[in-house]
């Protein structure tokens, strides 16, 4: 690598983390060339060497919040190598806690892409790449869907795909009510409120619903009813 | 009414009218003074006449927002003056479909109602104002389910303000579902989706979930297994 291009990613680093900074205070609605620039204690005409125009940044905005959800511990691929959870039902909710805002890069990653969404609904490209990601991201929970029920940890009912777009509909939500409201909802009840919507999935399963044993804490309110 | 006062409130309707058309298709990321009064054919120095600043203007916005909510017919409180829906269950019904984008009105609000997030979460009084919000719609939720219990309707099992997180967190995950993915999340699977989540909640209770009775097409799936 030449000492030119090493710069030059050096300035980008840069140029993600004033990006990020910016995102997780004022927002993509804040996002401009200019309070990027002044995060940077730089020019804004050297801003626009990198990025010539708003959509230009918004667009290097997402990469970088792409870049450090994917960097982040998950559940579903942990970073440290460790295995991944097994299929079917422990792995369904492993996908759905990942989304959840439990921590502060949890908190800050969500508020920026729940951010991102009013610009997004404005661009139609970026319109379809955000319903893209939640089209395979509702396949991923379909496939841990009809593996739980081959395993008999959910019942038969409704096709697979409308029990993963229910549950992806749900923890959405969830993420929008903690982020306005953190003190009432913190990661435990988070948690609670996702295995209680579990626990009404596994309801009727073969033993009785499973996922008291794989939820933990919470698990089984709502199913006591079965 | 004085004509000039007859002339300032005519002014303002039709800056909020100028200020809806911009947020349905650009959002708050697209709302400047400068658009809005292209948008109207006039000048940006006659608009900072009404609006001194941006943020005066999403605020006024947001309560264009309101207004135009409150004015289209809702199941909760039909504007033509028809009965409202029965207490309990139906009554929980009707208030989770009012949220929903089931028609173009409903598309245009929640478009505009999401986009918001972005601008409320970076700023902290319209931040307490969307949490104070979603509290509100809460408690409203909660009486609904405490009745459905009393009616036998609904289960005993969790805190009933739990219940009614967990409904207020999927049908707010549903917009977001919706307004990115309209062809996928027509207004017909929006009502499946939510009638089969109610018939989850009433799996268990006295009659063996009365959501068929209330729901209609849909209601059932979901809670065949209990």
């Amino acid at each position: 690598m030449t000492p030119a291009r090493g710069d030059h990613e050096a300035r980008r680093t840069e140029v993600s983390e004033a990006v990020w900074r910016v995102l997780s205070t004022r927002g993509f609605e804040g996002l401009t060339l200019r309070a990027v620039a002044a995060e940077m204690g730089a020019t804004t005409g050297l801003l626009t060497h990198y990025f010539p125009s708003k959509k230009a940044l918004v667009a290097h905005a997402l990469d970088v919040l792409d870049r450090r959800s994917l960097a982040r511990p998950r559940r579903l691929a942990p970073a440290d190598g460790g295995p991944p959870p097994p299929e079917g039902l422990a792995r369904l909710r492993a996908a759905l806690l990942d989304v959840l805002p439990l921590d502060a890069p949890g908190r800050a990653g969500n508020r920026i892409w729940v951010g991102s969404w009013d610009v997004a609904l404005a661009d139609p490209e970026l319109s379809e790449a955000h319903a893209a990601r939640y089209a395979r991201a509702r396949g991923l929970l379909t496939e841990c869907v009809e593996t739980a029920r081959r395993l008999g940890e959910l019942p038969a009912g409704p096709p697979a795909a409308e029990v993963a777009a229910a549950a992806q509909a749900f923890v959405l939500g969830l993420v929008v009510q903690a982020l306005f409201a953190p003190a009432e909802f913190p990661a435990r009840r988070q948690t609670e409120l996702l295995d209680a919507y579990l626990a009404q999935l596994t309801a009727g399963a073969g033993a009785g619903g499973r996922a008291g044993g794989v939820a933990g804490e919470g698990a089984g309110a709502g199913a006591s009813s079965a």
